[in-house]
């Protein structure tokens, strides 16, 4: 649990949490490293190097048990350790992941959306009442969230991330596509969408 | 050009060219590695070795030229190469991104979205027109678009994907939380939201 895991690593083992439900789904009880890293078009050493980062990674001759393993990437990734988040801006995108209720599974739990659009404030997507930003001061300690995921167009990113950290967030899920400044106890993560669609088609001829 | 910049530089490299877009904004001339380092929180060496990686990257005493940096950033990440692609799901994430203004400085051009719902059929968001499912395959090779931007619902991701597949696309980023099943001369990028979360949040006590 507290081995240090590195970013690519955490981002496949949650590829390979995917493959793992949908072995369970159609109840297939073991799987070998090659039939996950045929799926991600990976080599399997480096599937078998990562699921040793695991604290437990049995392995019996004809593969992982597949219950085992997804537990077991559960358990070191902290799935089930609750992160109560609040979105930011509940326009398409807000109101997109809003409506991922897949996050649950991994711990994120979305509370509510805000928004300063008096036609959305009152509003509900998946459960998940559209609250008055300018609420957010006394639901984050209702609540007790520190972590705000942040949708607002880009044009307010910045105005937005000072409101939040005056009031007390500490993590920001940068949706936006800007790079935010924040104090030093701050945290970002910037879903750098371009960035990432670049890495994919940088080698397109 | 051909030099191989990794993935991780590459998504730097676009975050380096959001706050230079400010930089030009603001009408400064010098940025330095420092500054940039700062904003992003940051080692300094490490951006000098990223933006040595680039095919030009001149430096004064002052810091480097903001817009010759950025130029230089553009050429080599090869924003000015076209890519043409199709949104597949025109749900809240699809529209969020059909919205997405900023896709077109890197080069990505989005020309229709496609769903299958007749009351969204026809409809335009952000100047281009939602399209019916069943027209894909001839507007793919009227618009030579073999890149698809995948958003349809969870529990069409893979029957859509047999879809895209078997019509012609080569490229397909995956905004689903599903590992695709796809042929070897396809390639999926993963936008694997909660993997990336569990990066952020991973080392939250």
């Amino acid at each position: 649990m507290n081995k240090q895991i590195p970013d690519k690593v955490i981002n496949r083992l949650t590829l390979y949490h995917c493959i793992l439900q949908e072995f369970i789904k159609s109840d297939c009880d073991y799987i070998s490293s090659k039939q996950i890293a045929n799926r991600l078009k990976i080599d399997d050493s480096q599937v078998r190097k990562d699921i040793n980062l695991l604290s437990n990674s049995g392995k019996s001759r004809v593969g992982y048990l597949v219950k085992e393993l997804k537990v077991s990437i559960e358990k070191t990734l902290g799935f089930s350790k609750s992160k109560r988040a609040f979105i930011i801006g509940a326009g398409n995108l807000g109101m997109a992941l809003a409506k991922y209720d897949n996050f649950t599974n991994y711990g994120l739990n979305i509370i509510n959306l805000f928004d300063n659009d008096p036609d959305k404030i009152g509003k509900e997507i998946n459960n998940k009442k559209i609250l008055d930003i300018k609420d957010l001061p006394i639901l984050i300690w209702q609540h007790y969230v520190d972590i705000a995921i942040l949708t607002v167009p880009a044009q307010h990113a910045q105005e937005t991330t000072d409101y939040l950290v005056k009031i007390g967030i500490k993590y920001i899920w940068n949706f936006t596509p800007t790079v935010l400044n924040v104090p030093d106890d701050v945290l970002v993560w910037n879903e750098n969408l371009m960035g990432n669609f670049l890495q994919f088609t940088y080698g397109i001829k």
